[in-house]
């Protein structure tokens, strides 16, 4: 099976965590690929730099600034050296952005209603498929940060989990893909405030259920999208769980039904 | 021919000087490296942040903060902006750290008799050249970033000069190779200051007369001597240039008697 990992930036910042984490994908057999954002990461360089982060409805805008240090913070050094510390566990890993061999084309969002500048979005016929493919067949483990291109020379920022799912959707063929999107918590909980109230599967039945109900909100709701838009592909299996958990049978799994 | 290309940082903050040079080096024809540090960039930054950088006997030193610093500088920003930017020409181009794919594996510079703190010196032996060479016949383009790694999971700050150097080395074989060492001046000047008085070619008994007689100094000492170990390593071609005068008949031809 084919292997995508998703790990949120706040891992990659916690030196202990991020070397548990990384031996555990190090440990993982056959093809894989991993892919991760740093949102908090450039925020907090921002802050360090005495930028405001602009906000629109709540929601965070990439302008220029942001842009150029969203591409520091995510494509240089979370990226770099994620690779380097791979290496060194014994995988041939690759650093990349969606601008590198053309991996991933998005489209610069609409900016209307809502102007969130410069933010791409992207979808599996974006991926550059054959070349990913190539990759893993040669024994080498993509590393991909949440930057994509446009194609005419803009560099664009994009969601991490949306990104890792359209990989997951374009890789989807003779072998089987599977989707591990990682995140602070053990997985979906019934309880949000209890890490024991797991919930070992999911249909998308029920999380239309827990949506209606407001069990699941805010950065749950297009995490869980991506995950079933996933499975809705052919992606054979997706779970949502703690990073200290990959490699390890934990957390939510999405069902198709 | 294949040809490796070295560009400063400055060329690559500049936008209308990056364009012209991308330009040029998407004109280029047949298989082709581009080489960049950005030292000056990762100093603005440490300054912008309020960070000191350090020194030693009047030269930089790279504490764990400048690391940081110049990986989100070289590797993040200036990299991918380029790669984005030659793709939106019709070139592959795929950015990459000596780290990716174990491209570029070097030593930590020892601490005696002065600690220069993460600094790496690499040699041909450390490229990975077969990989490399894999790249450049699937019509690839790598863009590299002076940052290597030492294979035990630490990244190291490096000279891009010399990897430049180092690389174009490692690619001597049945094809030949070309080094064009691009800076700000239009080649080796015998007056500083008059840039009509360049030196249409210059062996490295010249050299030795130059730097004797202190007609060439500082930054310039280092850079020669790594074009000139290029040509003893089989090099067929190395020029010191001005960025502009890519892929034109000009500047200095270093030459080996």
């Amino acid at each position: 099976m084919i292997q995508v990992v998703k790990l949120g930036g706040a891992v990659l910042e916690d030196d202990a965590l991020r070397q548990e984490v990384l031996l555990s994908f190090a440990s993982m057999k056959g093809p894989k690929v991993l892919v991760h954002g740093g949102g908090r990461e450039a925020d907090k360089l921002a802050d360090d730099l005495g930028i405001a982060v602009q906000k629109v409805a709540g929601r965070r805008v990439t302008d220029a600034t942001m842009l150029k240090l969203v591409t520091m913070m995510y494509g240089g050094w979370l990226n770099k050296r994620v690779v380097a510390e791979l290496q060194a566990l014994g995988v041939d890993a690759l650093g990349l952005s969606g601008a590198d061999a053309n991996l991933l084309k998005a489209q610069r969002r609409p900016a209307q209603p809502i102007d969130f500048g410069y933010v791409g979005d992207v979808q599996a016929r974006g991926v550059n498929q054959s070349r990913l493919k190539g990759w893993l067949t040669e024994g080498t483990s993509p590393v991909i940060c949440a930057i994509t291109h446009d194609g005419a020379g803009q560099l664009l920022n994009t969601n991490a989990d949306t990104m890792s799912s359209v990989i997951a959707q374009a890789l989807v063929g003779e072998e089987p893909v599977g989707l591990q999107l990682c995140f602070e918590k053990p997985g979906v909980l019934t309880d949000a405030h209890d890490g024991q109230s797991v919930v070992p599967s999911l249909t998308y039945r029920q999380f239309e259920t827990m949506k209606a109900s407001g069990q699941v909100v805010a950065g749950m709701i297009p995490k869980l999208t991506e995950g079933f838009r996933a499975i809705a592909s052919g992606v054979s299996e997706v779970w949502v769980k703690a990073s200290q958990a990959l490699n390890e049978v934990s957390g939510t799994r999405l069902i198709s039904e």
